[in-house]
């Protein structure tokens, strides 16, 4: 007997149909002797809905507020989930995240879990029940109800396993286990077994948007085994995230392709070389609360040096009204902006011991005639910037020039 | 400075711009230097919306689930009135039932209240907050969220009102106060001033559903001053619900006309005369949760009596084939049944001191040719049965009779 944390999202409790299939799934692990608790998000449409009506009555909603109205939306999916498991002829009992409880800080709409009292829900799994626990929301010291933000629903399930102490956390989406890059621009992606945790991080921080980032992060501190799995198939192991097991020889230097399509890239040309640029430049930018993703400062000569970063597309113009306003502060020569560009990386662990994966990749994106515009690299991956019509054309010749296709 | 509670019903908080509506309103009674507690309902139609939800998961929804599904209504209004207070400038702060706490037994989908913690709502109010409750629900000891039935927010008001020793209780509905008879069907009907508890126990239970009947008598035992308003108009006073004041001598006979529609009316004639066949006949109805109105058994003769008692129209055929299972059983002669039925009462605490008022009352239909079907009297009431065609003819000259137009 094991005890397993199930995490259902929006689109897998859309409908009172899909929710009887949850309860169903649930019924079947139960039925092998496992416990079971169930995580779940609002139904898909609910939350953007409740934020509507908040927008509805107020331009700014008051954040302590938002949260009383939006965690409703995991409060009728657990009530209607429990429901579906008593019609079923199981013994179920939800939890809002107050009552669980998830203590979390007061950060209202991006709260940090502290800490998860496990003796109620223990006592009710002993006692045969399967719980059933809202995802995204918790309560802070003087039970102000609080939400984890967005996607927080897999952080919630993570948070639960780690800690129930739980063999295994699935997390149910609409996709059946993470690919080795997004099948509808490659059709041969293949489905992995099993990726690392920082390599999901990496995946998931690129675009692949499987999991939440917090939730992975989570999961590799509290050493929670992870696994990606389609809730609208009953067959499949889906996917499995691990530690990293340096001993596994027949590791796969690269384990996918990422790619983010929303790019837009910045250069502010002949900035004087002195300390203190890249902050009187990036400060007023993230004062503006705009994510800068990639940076890169190139050698300076003649005393001076070019200055690159990338922002998401919607903030483009924005980001170019800022830069306006300091360049004549900074002495900078010029600001140049391109917002068509899409970024592509290389994932995986054994590039740390495989040399070369640099060499290939800007070889095969050269032979199709595809500029690098910027490079950024880590310990397990390399992005590039291009511009955005050859993105699909980059992740494909990729795919193929590390042979993702096979197994 | 007062502290006033104000309660406001689906209607009132129906969308963002009612919603809006009311947080001026409470807002002009703050400015006026009251501290206000204000207790709202779900939006309009979204507690069907969720009912509904629960029903398509399961035809026999959990209670315990229920109402965490259908306690999200007021938790989404609550903190969306406090945003559209936030946003008039003002200080408000949210509480669901369970956050105040308001204290229920664990009766799911129909709990009374049985404690209010008042302290951190009056710290909240002594530093310059207006406090924001959700109606209709609570917690039970184990921390389950209760649901105290539909209506229930009325409850909520009167209870935060007794618990807080509030000056008064202020229920805002779509109607400006209670009046001597419908006035779709008298347009000469009056707005009163004031009501007794006692009569507005028997206009409500008689038909004219201003009030949730629990919230009347809960505020007629803790000596909470109601009063009821609209909430689509800035003036008047509304009706003030009041304990007797029996010093009063210009107070009138009768207060108004109360009517139910929807009767249904059986006869079980020539029953045995003997102990136990009240409950005999009504045992078995019962059983099936219907609601028996009026009940009268008349003196019997020949050692046999006839029995006679009221149903809502919609029990009529279940009723019926309940009585013609016990027929036999009981040894009564025959089942008399008629579903259009019309129930008509006079409602008055003056009617203690002044008789004739039945007299008048049945001389008045007779005079039109209205035959009466059953009779029954209370203290301060005189309820008739007659054919429900006759309904609009009979409320119409009552009100006259007794010259409900004049103040």
């Amino acid at each position: 007997m094991a005890l397993i944390v199930h995490k259902y999202g929006g689109t897998s409790v859309g409908d009172p149909e899909r929710i009887r299939n949850v309860a169903r799934r649930v019924a079947r692990f139960h039925g092998q002797g496992h416990q079971v608790v169930v995580v779940v998000s609002a139904m898909s449409g609910e939350t953007n809905r409740l934020i509507a009506l908040a927008k509805a009555v107020s331009n700014a909603p008051e954040p302590r507020e938002l949260d009383v109205v939006v965690s409703t939306g995991e409060q009728v999916t657990i009530g209607l989930l429990c429901m579906a498991l008593h019609a079923a002829g199981l013994k179920a009992k939800s939890y809002t995240g107050g009552q669980v409880k998830i203590l979390t800080d007061s950060a209202h709409t991006k709260a940090r879990i502290l800490n998860i009292e496990e003796v109620p829900v223990r006592r009710d799994l002993d006692e045969g029940n399967i719980v059933v626990v809202a995802g995204f929301q918790g309560v802070d010291e003087l039970g102000n109800i609080t939400t984890l933000g967005r996607g927080g629903s897999d952080t919630t399930a993570v948070a639960m396993a780690a800690a129930l102490r739980a063999d295994e956390c699935h997390i149910y989406t609409d996709v059946d286990g993470v690919y080795t890059t997004d099948p509808r621009i490659v059709p041969e992606a293949r489905k992995l077994d099993a990726i690392t945790f920082e390599e999901m991080l990496e995946m998931a921080s690129l675009g692949s948007k499987v999991l939440q980032i917090r939730a992975v992060e989570f999961a590799g501190k509290y050493k929670v085994k992870l696994r990606v799995l389609s809730s609208f198939e009953d067959e499949g192991e889906g996917t499995l995230i691990t530690v990293e097991d340096n001993e596994n020889m027949e590791q796969p230097i690269i384990s996918g392709i990422a790619f983010n399509r929303d790019e837009a890239k910045f250069t502010v040309l002949g900035v004087p070389d002195k300390p203190g640029i890249a902050y009187q430049i990036l400060g007023p930018v993230a004062d503006q609360n705009i994510d800068v993703d990639m940076i890169i400062q190139n050698t300076g000569h003649d005393g001076t040096t070019d200055f690159s970063f990338t922002v998401g597309r919607g903030d483009f113009d924005k980001t170019r009204q800022i830069l306006d306003g300091v360049r004549q502060h900074i002495g900078a020569r010029q600001i140049e902006g391109d917002d068509c560009m899409a970024k592509v990386s290389v994932v995986g662990v054994g590039m740390r011991s495989h040399p070369g994966v640099a060499s290939r990749m800007f070889r095969t994106l050269a032979e199709e005639g595809i500029n690098i515009k910027m490079i950024s690299t880590s310990e397990i991956k390399i992005s590039v910037v291009i511009d955005e019509k050859y993105l699909e054309l980059a992740v494909r010749v990729l795919h193929q020039a590390f042979e993702l296709e096979r197994a």
